[in-house]
């Protein structure tokens, strides 16, 4: 018999809904796996196994009487640590917080669990989703290597067949990057699409919250029941929420994907990926997408304009905690928190005028050239060696693998746009790593269809991380 | 025969629209007054004589035959010097735009020109609307008093007879301030109602462009041929614009006004003010409205902010400007852009913070006490002599009279909320005042009403300014 947690979040909901199977056996199959790999893998800062299962037995009951309110009714997820979930303490991976427990839901937990959603856990995070330091979770692919963060333990719990999807938060690339490392897909949505009430900021201009799951359409069964205008958020979009699965099948023939070069396939780029990455464009092609390629030379403003936004923004956020608790913060945290008090406002204006230098070009590029996405890799390298992240890179290309982590991703948090990463290969050393393609503002729907055209064709999804065979 | 020059810009409007005078008639008497004030006032920077003669023929020619595009066809008014002017010298008062040709419109004038205004001149402004450098205007109530800032010659041209309106800029109380001084009616609309794209930025979060008239009505429709969504301002509402002359005459019985005693009416206010103000709250009590009593806490908050957030985006607008033509700026300009370079980023985002907390609060108020407006002095004091700008107050009270002008404006426009001043009252050393009316935002034709109300029982705009009498 099929073990459930090998199956994917929208096989176990459409389980659910023909009564097949039971929310308290999913709760029940999760809890196996975390047993099993939690030893090993510390994907979990907080098993909530009775809640979930009282949790599951009422879903169980509602959907018994014909009252399933979605897809998500009676599913376990992971919330990644620093979303509030009432009653439960939630430390942003943090010793400032420990013990901490909000008296309230962040609006996308109060969302998801109004469809039914059931909370498994919470999944473990870098501190305040900005540290450098190291949770004891490690890396389903490898155990010496870097799960990726800083929603750490939200990649590591789907891999590890611990949860069928998790909510993690992307301020420069947190979804995407653990995403990609962990062969997952993982979208930052766009900027006001969920709101981030109850979410603790790393940088609230820049901050979103979204769904890792293992399938395209997990992901935008995930993003729909947490998605949708809140007005406890002063940044949440009013844009209406539409069904996205509805043009999941459509395909791809005549719509126009976007490429750019000069940037996205420079020479830090590792060959493997590149030619991964190449080879997704040219079956897009044959598929019948028109492949445009476009100049876009504002990215190389990117990163200087997110980094000292983010440092500006952290360190006020911080300014009352750093007084008052400086010494329970990590020290890595706390040098970059301190480093943001030294920016100017100037320099954090110049910063945002950048920002919309560089939103403005994006948005022409896609409308110049009619584009339905773009497209490049999630990320120029796979992940690395745990003690090698500060070193220089192992094929001597002048940056850091820390460095080069999120070089491809944080461009879609200053403008915005939605971002999803795809798995698409996995180097010759076992790594896995995806593609990305970015939309047009609240154009989510666009980014599932075509990334459910190249994922139909594959089976990426069926690789099960090595170093939890036999757990 | 009553000279067009004392008659108020609605006045003219009515008569151009009857037939029973010409545009050309109005430059013409805008341009004797000119003659003979200009020489002792210097209100304005550039007189456009030949371009407004020839625009009022041909809007004499179009109104003629039958096709009079709105109220404002045919009048002539001045434009501040901050405000881009297409093919005219516009300098911001300041050496560093010496001979600056703009070669675009701000939206304002667009708008203001496509319903047939006429632009009569450029009008003085202090150095980029934020220097205390003294431009040679004078005030016509007093040669030696300050003719207030930093719309100084859009309050000096109305009040001189030769403009029928102005546009001024209000970053803290730059048209509300010379409105007071001038015996003028000055409104600062809400944030986003009139487009800033064209007109030079002081702090742009905090930037206004609003009229500058004798009457309420006057006021009325100037802001109605310049308002409405610009897609060129990316801060631009696209709240519509309604007929702000349709309830105008509708009276104030019913309608509940706050009051705020504590920070409004401190120690500071001036008694001949404050004894001026208190028999306009008698007497709108008197014509039917109700008076509520509010308490605003947070209003302590908002110099700070407001100084904070100013300094903060005003420096980084003149960052390259100032290192390109430093010694062009007047040295107290140059050292307030110098003063922001020192402000953190910590700093300028925690004072975003704080004024979030102030808008909060008033909209709140606004709400639990269901008012339509809330009314206090526009000014604690009257103004000063020139020479005692820096000086403790005459009164004794330890503040300096600049220091006190803009008390009781800013917080509009932390708040981005509608704020008129009505003149009421002239103080025994012979110098005017007025009262201001916050609206709800976007309600703007509420604060019109109320003003309105008030205005047709007293006859303060038939007052003339002595020092022009005889000129």
């Amino acid at each position: 018999m099929t073990d459930l947690n090998d199956l994917s979040l929208s096989e176990v909901s459409d389980l659910l809904d023909a009564g097949e199977i039971s929310a308290v056996e999913l709760v029940e199959a999760n809890l196996r796996a975390i047993e099993a790999t939690e030893p090993v893998i510390h994907a979990y800062a907080r098993i909530l196994a009775d809640e979930a299962l009282a949790a599951a037995g009422r879903a169980d009951a509602e959907i018994a009487a014909g009252d399933r309110r979605g897809p998500l009714h009676g599913v376990p997820i992971g919330i990644k640590d620093n979303i509030y979930t009432r009653g439960v303490v939630t430390e942003s991976g943090s010793q400032v917080m420990a013990g901490f427990v909000p008296d309230y839901d962040a609006t996308c937990v109060k969302n998801l669990k109004a469809v039914g959603a059931i909370i498994m856990g919470k999944v473990q995070c870098h501190e305040f989703a900005l540290g450098s330091n190291a949770p004891p979770t490690r890396s389903p692919w490898n155990l010496d290597a870097y799960p990726g963060g800083s929603s750490i333990g939200s990649g590591a719990a789907v891999t590890s067949r611990s949860s069928f999807g998790a909510l993690g938060t992307d301020t420069g690339g947190s979804i995407r990057v653990p995403s990609s490392i962990n062969n997952l897909v993982g979208m930052k949505a766009s900027f006001g699409r969920v709101s981030i009430y109850g979410v603790v900021p790393v940088a609230w201009s820049l901050d979103h919250v979204g769904p890792m799951t293992r399938r395209v359409k997990d992901n935008a069964l995930l993003l729909a029941g947490m998605a949708g205008h809140d007005p406890k958020d002063p940044t949440s979009a009013k844009e209406p929420v539409p069904d996205y699965c509805a043009d999941l099948e459509a395909g791809v023939a005549g719509l126009r994907i976007g490429v750019e070069r000069d940037y996205f396939f420079y020479d830090g780029l590792q060959s493997e990926i590149r030619e991964s990455v190449e080879a997704v464009i040219a079956e897009y092609q044959q598929l019948g997408a028109e492949i445009v390629e476009i100049s876009l030379p504002e990215l190389e403003i990117t990163q200087d304009a997110l980094f000292t936004i983010v440092l500006s923004e952290c360190s006020t956020y911080h300014r009352k905690l750093i007084r008052e608790s400086s010494d329970k913060y990590d020290p890595a945290t706390r040098a970059i928190v301190q480093l943001g008090e030294l920016v100017p406002a100037t320099h954090y204006l110049a910063a945002q005028q950048a920002r919309s230098l560089y939103h403005n070009a994006i948005n022409s590029a896609f409308s110049a050239h009619r584009l339905n996405a773009m497209l490049w890799p999630t990320m120029p390298i796979a992940t690395a060696p745990l003690d090698q992240l500060y070193a220089t890179r192992a094929d001597g290309y002048p940056d850091t693998p820390v460095g080069s982590m999120c070089h491809h991703t944080f461009n879609a948090n200053l403008a915005g746009l939605p971002a999803l990463t795809v798995p698409c290969g996995i180097t010759s050393a076992g790594l896995p790593f995806g593609f990305q393609l970015t939309g047009r503002a609240f154009d989510e729907a666009m980014v599932y269809r075509i990334a459910y055209a190249y994922e139909r064709e594959h089976d990426w999804h069926l690789r099960k991380a090595p170093a939890i065979e036999g757990l």
